[in-house]
């Protein structure tokens, strides 16, 4: 069993069709595997093709010593980019591919956000909304390791839920306004209805978390009458998400230092899994041995 | 009692404030009372005003011989607009902007549009999409009566709910590619969630019907991992929408003669109401005595 | 010498790295080779490649009997658009390009356009103008022949700058309001000027024509005051423009036909030259014998 | 005489129609008065109103010890912006607006951004164009004092073009791709037409500064082929900029201190003249007496 599709790695060999990356380049791979002809891919969506497969679950994936993957999905890892943080390109792009989706960084400068979910994507997305000109972010998370993560990352208020309501502690944080964009990372049906509780008349909510069952809203209040917008987000666009994460990694704009918790060489991939399943834990790295 | 705000009339006499509008003008009132100073109407969404009153809701309406409205919620009728069709510009606004919320016309030009439920809104919408270069209009409509008038007001194919399926039938015609702007007028919960299903891939859903009730929907599948946009509607854009009401309206673009089924004199309303609740006919139009 | 980019045929063979299109299809290619992994390649905007190469500019055209392409670089014809129709796929797709550039096909829509130089691509921009719902379509052009065409193409008025100016027409034809769009075909130095002036406030000039010196604007009064914004505008985009094309031709909502004037089988190659220099000319086409 | 738009101060009597401002509040008053009749004002673009009068310049302006402004074009201050700040919201709404116009704020977030004239507008644009996410900030600026200002607001680079060729200097910072967004601040033709030189493929030049005299660029090979864009911008979007400006101001996402160099009594104006002209100030500000 292979699965797994964060990573970043030095190409080993190229075939004869490859032109433009070079044996012993450091690279991170785009995990979605797209057709290039669809409607989707020629109109610019390759992240939604239509024949769309994905490296870990629909091939195999990266927990392997050697992975092959098209040329065309392939990023070179900018030089100032250390080699633990490249390999979360992937799931920091989820988190700029939620950000900035719909009307793009535009909706976030001098904006409320509030980030639903503090999980490593959503405390790379506090991060993002941080340096991307947010007035105020507001993490809402349970878990008090991970509070005290999203306060790291530059959130200027974060909110328990299970001590307090979510909805009310952001009306009462925006004069009653609410969040002008809300970033749901939970996937969690009755937070996602906070969500659009909370949203200000004429917000946005970007929806990456993907809920387990249908969710029930209050359409007519939550969002029609208060002209919200809902966006679906999955994966990143290829490759303006990663031209974007980018700028944002390799410049410091966002320091993703305080997510990192953990990093392991590889053979102790077994103390890897007990960090990601203890609660205490942002993201966790593996590191193989490498030439570098 | 007095509701109702739509109509068209002409101006009977101004206060000493109103220096734009002089006695005698036809004009159609914005129903929509802002109060001009909010966030939102400070930010050009007047409509979505934080203090909004609507006439005939908040206020006494237009089912009145004479009412008093701001200067500033007042439109001037253009000329070549004929006093019936006059008194439509506050729904056929309605369908103005749930076409072109969001990415505005823009995403109507060569697309697919499905048009839930075609009450006189849904009809004026069918000839909006038809207008702004829609390739494939696409009706769904249960009414018999209606059906016909969506035929006439230009859709390409209607569906009747009863009979077909309305997600395989839009499938059908779309080659399983699904349409790329569905705008909802129906309010009907099960209509909004077959709506999200016959999305296209990266498509826009316009939520204009207001359900009775909270909404189910299957979000990780319909919405997130397709990248669909969901859009609350409210109103009409002040003055945007009845600029661009005014165009179709004045130039022909949009031909609403089929939607007008029925012209009564005031006096004769009970008739006008019987007719409203038939079920076989679009919108009615009152005409009192008037000075032209 | 081999030149020329307009172009549809068969595939008579394919390489072993072709995967999507079969031998005997019939294809139109994109002229803009483009390298596929430069900043803007990888941000959706291939047709401004940094390492752009043009058939029949940089590598030999389709002048030829026989074309060498990319099959990325190949488009299926819709079975709906004919053979000499499809030919044109590349120059109707600059209008489409021109028409929708910056806020899209959005602009249009209700919208007074006024299209500067009405040779074969100018006579598209009227008819997608038309077909994408603009209240009133100006064009200009010198020509009595194109003034002709322009007309049948769905321009409601047609100026000679010849006899009448063409700034002072646009403006009576719009109370003095001046055109929201305007699209310009023809690279005159003094049309370019003449575009900005006619242009109304907050209104966009996108522009398509080469220019082959130097053109000086009133950026204070015309552009700055007005906030009037200036697109340039090159090729397609890959394949987003094709979509629209294909939309447009295969449904028959712009109709081409007029701007055809001439068909001459290959071998009549110097009447069709002697045709397009003749001012008395469209698009000419040559067709040689073909399978079909 | 009177002249002058930039202010702040205390209502000190509102007339019978004034609802929402009470006598005390302190206020800055957007100095653009707009018609609200219009096709502009009417469809969200009050600051290009076609009756346009300007404070200062149609009518008396704020060199005076009272002024009368219309209760609309009033703006309350936010209480946690000092008095001094106060008066700059209009020059630095200026920078709001040429910054995030167009794509909006959208285009800052990981773009490089030079600012061409680094008076108190391109000062403030500076910090805004940092506090927005910009990625690489360029200044370029003749004057050394005000050299050393844009490096305090933000500036990552500071151009002398005395010394160095602007557009070499941005394309070495930017290995030869320049930048994605030039904010035009000199109104010099031969700066605007660098602006065009350093723009990267399908990058944007906002346009604030007012040349004196026609312009003559290179639109062929620098905005054509490369789908540049030019906006031209004037004034701020009434209110939305203003909201914009409140959030940088009030929050310290920009801490326009360095650029007000210069704080006097209103007595000693003379001196205060003296130093806008001495070329070695930002912004100077007058203090009145005032009853806070």
């Amino acid at each position: 069993m292979t699965f797994g599709h964060e990573a970043a790695g030095f190409v080993v060999a190229t075939g004869p069709e490859v032109h433009h990356i070079a044996p012993g380049t450091f690279v991170s791979p785009e995990g979605h595997l797209f057709c290039g002809f669809c409607r989707m891919c020629r109109s610019g969506r390759a992240h939604i093709c239509e024949n769309l497969r994905i490296l870990g679950v629909d091939v195999d994936g990266l927990f392997a010593e050697y992975a092959v993957v098209p040329e065309r999905n392939v990023w070179e890892v900018d030089p100032r980019i250390p080699p633990d943080v490249a390999s979360i390109h992937d799931p920091f792009g989820n988190a700029v591919h939620t950000a900035y989706s719909g009307g793009g960084a535009a909706e976030l400068a001098t904006a409320t956000v509030a980030v639903l979910g503090c999980g490593p994507i959503g405390l790379f997305a506090v991060g993002i909304a941080r340096a991307s000109g947010a007035r105020l972010v507001i993490g809402v998370e349970p878990n008090e390791f991970r509070q005290a993560l999203a306060k790291q990352m530059g959130a200027d208020l974060v909110v328990d839920p299970r001590t307090e309501d979510p909805v009310e502690a952001v009306m009462a944080a925006t004069e009653g306004h609410g969040a002008e964009v809300v970033l749901e990372m939970s996937g969690v049906s009755a937070v996602i209805d906070q969500g659009t509780r909370m949203l200000a008349r004429g917000g946005r909510m970007s929806l990456l978390g993907l809920p387990s069952e249908p969710v029930t809203l209050d359409l007519t209040d939550q969002v029609i009458f208060k002209e919200a917008r809902l966006f679906g987000v999955t994966g990143r666009e290829i490759f303006r998400t990663w031209q974007q994460t980018t700028a944002l990694l390799a410049t410091g704009m966002v320091d993703v230092g305080p997510v990192i918790t953990h990093r392991f060489a590889l053979e102790r991939f077994e103390e890897a899994f007990e960090a990601m399943a203890s609660g205490r834990s942002g993201k966790v790295i593996l590191l193989p041995q490498h030439p570098a």
